[in-house]
């Protein structure tokens, strides 16, 4: 069901910095009527496709039915990735290269239909001829979407690439997962769900990497203690998070995005 | 007196990176028209709340009157904060935790009324249940606010906590003070108002913490010195800044937010 | 030919960080419709007018006719800059300090026309009187120039100060130039043009600094070679860039913003 009320919005991400993210809104200044183009990042953490899933996912999913979410992260080596679009059970697309980076958002957004984007059917032509496709490809191509046409007048139906969302595994008394964002401040954002903790748990123990068994406090605020401690807290994300209290977990634990992270409660007598 | 032509504009501000504040923004596109949300700052000075209430006052008064200001900035720890917004005279409202970084603006704004948010008066109820009360509450309370719903409709009055804003003193040939601010060229700012050094003062002395005195020349561009050159300036802040041509002045002083500064000038005579 | 559809786009780019950006917007919101003022970057080097020029052009040269572009970029000590405003050929404007930022944008818009802005032309007049000319100057000239008001009436005609856009020479199998632009990857980006490179070249030999010289493979995307690997593209701005696949060329090569290249190709036989 889409959202036909008003003009569809655009929303753009990437790992390009904002002068590179100036090209394409440029582009879609000439298309689409003043305010409805908007920034989410441009500053995520360069070729981090798995963060940028993550991400995508989370800064995305609460838009209105019938946005169009162009992502533009390399997330690295490996051969010229096809320019996709998908369309979502909610009148949603998204837009970008067929990386993976766009399909946890699509999945939440259910039933996705993807369409490689044929550039001859884009109009008008680019003139530009450059590899910048996030100009030349991916904003004349949320243009479009945003006009109603379809995904399938632009391109052909076609398979994308999935991107391996690790996946947190559960035991009795504890669960297995791994780092998969670390924000401005260091925290930690594993991909273990707060859910599964059990509502009476207020100490977790920890392994991460090689180091040894961590027993950190647990809570939703890491205001309930001191500054400089460290403690593991039900994020904003859902998901469970480590913290150093006004510090640095990522530089206190030395662990970065894709450690694997081992959490243990005491199970329920 | 409210501004009613047109709807009322929402900014953001925090210290929390643009991929949070991104989730701010997907819940306001759904209730505001585009356009109207726009963002100050996501790139203050992580839990330094005072440097927030000083940047956010300076950001934002300038705005139409009956914008509604989201500034969430964690001044750290100390105990969960209550959701707050604050009515103006001049129809503004301002919303955030109850830890002083809304004050200044709010006093600037004149008038304000403070009101402690219940979240059950919010629809729809916020179906996310974690701690990131951006997107779950204060988000959803400017929107309601944009919407002239009153602030006494969404909590009962209160008396917020206040932010002890660092107060400059003056003395007959001279001001004491502290840097309240740091910008990204490493410029520092004083809260010492630029009026109070006597228009034909050229020179100053300074004492920075546990420095010696240093004489710096004084005006208002540092083009007049040259390549390196440490001088003090009336900012465009309209307090005392300290500046290294084409250099770093923070870098240069060993100097932070929260340093005290003692400025003397030649005594009139 | 101006666009007369609709209200006029600004745009604003600078080096002055968000915080002081958000000062002009504040003004700017008090005068514009909602959505027709938009940021392209506030993160630029600081102080590098060279890199700003180049970049102001790659990035704003693609907006709709009749955009209102103003650019607040200070290329270090030289005195004060007089404030000025570009018209050209397509109904475009262009703000800043005359210190040959705007110059590079103007000539790829066409016909320029500059004028000395005065102050007391501008209704309302600033009460603020500090030294930012961002809110003070530029913001109000941005606005009264969006609102239709020509150039002339702001302020009187004058010959712009020039930026001394670096040049790249050709000679029959290679070029010379130097770096104008690092990226937030570490990419280098030249001002020999990609289309001196004749196609079916595959390799470059180059230059940089004091060090030997390099040969490296040559194309338009570097997944064609293995991570690590450095390379020559063709990049999005049409200039010949030098990468490394998800590294930092910048710091591999230990060259900055106006280093000299040298490349040549093998000569056809």
């Amino acid at each position: 069901m889409s959202r036909r009320r008003g003009p569809r919005l655009i929303t753009l991400t990437s790992d390009i910095g904002s002068a590179y993210a100036a090209q394409m809104k440029a582009g879609l200044a000439r298309r689409r009527p003043p305010g409805t183009v908007g920034d989410l990042a441009h500053d995520l953490r360069p070729h981090a496709g798995g963060e940028a899933a993550f991400l995508l996912r989370s800064m995305a999913v609460g838009f209105p039915a019938g946005t169009v979410h162009v992502a533009v992260v390399d997330p690295g080596v490996g051969g010229h990735r096809a320019p996709i679009a998908i369309e979502c059970a909610d009148g949603s697309s998204l837009v970008g290269p067929d990386n993976g980076v766009l399909i946890p958002l699509a999945e939440a957004l259910g039933r996705p239909k993807a369409f490689r984007i044929l550039p001859e059917r884009l109009e008008p032509r680019s003139r530009v001829g450059t590899p910048f496709d996030g100009r030349a490809l991916f904003a004349p191509t949320a243009a479009r979407l945003a006009e109603w046409v379809a995904a399938r007048r632009l391109g052909s139906p076609m398979r994308p690439h999935r991107y391996a969302v690790p996946v947190a595994h559960r035991s009795r008394s504890g669960a297995r997962g791994e780092v998969v964002h670390e924000d401005r401040f260091g925290n930690l954002v594993t991909n273990i769900p707060t859910a599964w903790v059990p509502a009476d748990v207020r100490t977790l123990v920890l392994r991460m990497g090689s180091a040894g068994a961590r027993t950190l406090p647990f809570g939703t605020r890491y205001e309930e203690w001191g500054r400089g401690r460290a403690c593991a807290l039900g994020s904003s994300f859902g998901l469970v998070e480590l913290a150093v209290a006004e510090g640095n977990a990522a530089r206190r634990f030395r662990v970065s995005v894709g450690c694997a992270i081992d959490v243990h409660w005491p199970p329920r007598t």
